[in-house]
């Protein structure tokens, strides 16, 4: 199915459960919604520290519409599940921001590693967590982003076990995608970039990690919503975990060259 | 010299000229001084046009200091020379900003084309407006940016004319500094994008082209502060044309790979 046919679904809730594997080919994306008065912050913030929020979309102020990836969508109605925050704390999960949405508010649309893990499997390279049925497992760590005026905050990156054989190529396959986190930040030893234990991730789930496999890292469309959180703004809106705004434009349309 | 040797000088006016091929290897980027209600327009449409609009650094509200590119330097004085307009009206050229700034001023810096050029000569590219020692030829075309907020307005190209055996590898060697630009946005027909004659440029000045010669054609810096201008802000600030500010990051920094 295409992604006018699947968001078509989704806006009549004929569809509440997580994204991945819909309309396959196509770019998803992380939502977050602020008010305006937040809204210069958070894009400095992103423009300044692209891998971890690579931004595809940002609406007019008070229009739902995400013009440049899905003209003619609607964000208030065409994501599964919504998560609303308000002053940090999360207050309710619902499936239509009819309630929620006002003149006042921005929403932005953020690059999401689904992309960059069709290219991986497209390369023939593993990605664990998708064997396993499983979250990619994600971590805090000790590189800080560059601060924007009030946001501020530790990057967070996921985690993928890659063959030694296939590091290079990893590295080559995701550089082809900087809208969707592009290069790694990351290869190897775990405690250089502050990760105690990859047994434990601070997100999602732990996975194997075989023989001759070598943990690298990139960055995560969850750090800038644990940022975002950390001023508890008034209202804050994201995305369901999983589950996605699914954009008209292709993977493919995101790669480099 | 370094560039912050260079800074020196010019914070004490004793360089007042243009800065192309000083700091050899190091950026040199575009100013454009906005007012804060303009900001957030701005930076999304910069964000929507990446091309003739790369974003190098913006500073916090209200600071003169692009801390990314040039920590500790100052952008009221650290420009040999700046042009002042007042409701889109050039109305002075001053040597610092002293008289001017206030602190709700966000400065932007854009990358510009030097970088790329130098890219260009290392790879045996010849860049004619250097040979013929005038400014590169730039013109509007019919390509409108992607709006954002209150601007909107043309791209602004410029024209280079590359030995046809060498088109490619112009396209390779550009490709890899998409903070200056880019990929080139046309290659070949002027018409194509609206132009009617290439020896009449909207700004700068012709260059020869040569037989066996193409056009290739370049977003351009002119492009955000003519856009800027056109909504006539009560204060907009910009370097004089060719007195660039010049940052402490190498152009391979700004390289993606």
């Amino acid at each position: 199915m295409l992604p006018k046919a699947v968001k078509a679904l989704i806006r009549q809730n004929k569809l509440v459960q997580p994204t991945s594997g819909m309309a396959k080919g196509y770019a998803q994306a992380n939502l977050v919604v602020l008010p305006k008065d937040l809204a210069f912050d958070f894009l400095l913030f992103a423009q300044r520290n692209p891998k971890p929020c690579p931004i595809l979309d940002v609406t007019e102020v008070g229009s739902p519409e995400p013009a440049l990836v899905a003209p003619g969508s609607d964000l208030r109605y065409d994501i599964p599940k919504y998560r609303i925050y308000v002053k940090g704390q999360l207050v309710e999960e619902v499936l239509d921001l009819e309630k929620y949405w006002t003149q006042d508010l921005v929403a932005f649309l953020l690059g999401c590693s689904f992309t960059f893990e069709a290219g991986l499997l497209d390369a023939g390279i593993p990605v664990r967590h998708i064997e396993e049925n499983c979250n990619v497992p994600m971590y805090i760590t000790n590189k800080q982003c560059i601060p924007a005026g009030v946001f501020r905050g530790p990057m967070v990156v996921s985690m993928r076990p890659i063959p030694q054989e296939q590091v290079v190529k990893a590295v080559q396959v995701t550089s082809r995608f900087p809208a969707v986190h592009g290069a790694p930040v990351h290869i190897g030893d775990p405690a250089a970039i502050g990760i105690k234990d990859l047994s434990k991730p601070d997100f999602g789930d732990a996975v194997t990690i075989k023989p001759g496999e070598v943990p690298v890292f990139w960055a995560c469309g969850v750090t800038p919503q644990a940022v975002a959180m950390t001023v508890k703004p008034e209202l804050m809106i994201t995305h369901a975990p999983g589950h996605m705004f699914i954009c008209d434009i292709r993977d493919e349309d995101l790669a480099l060259f």
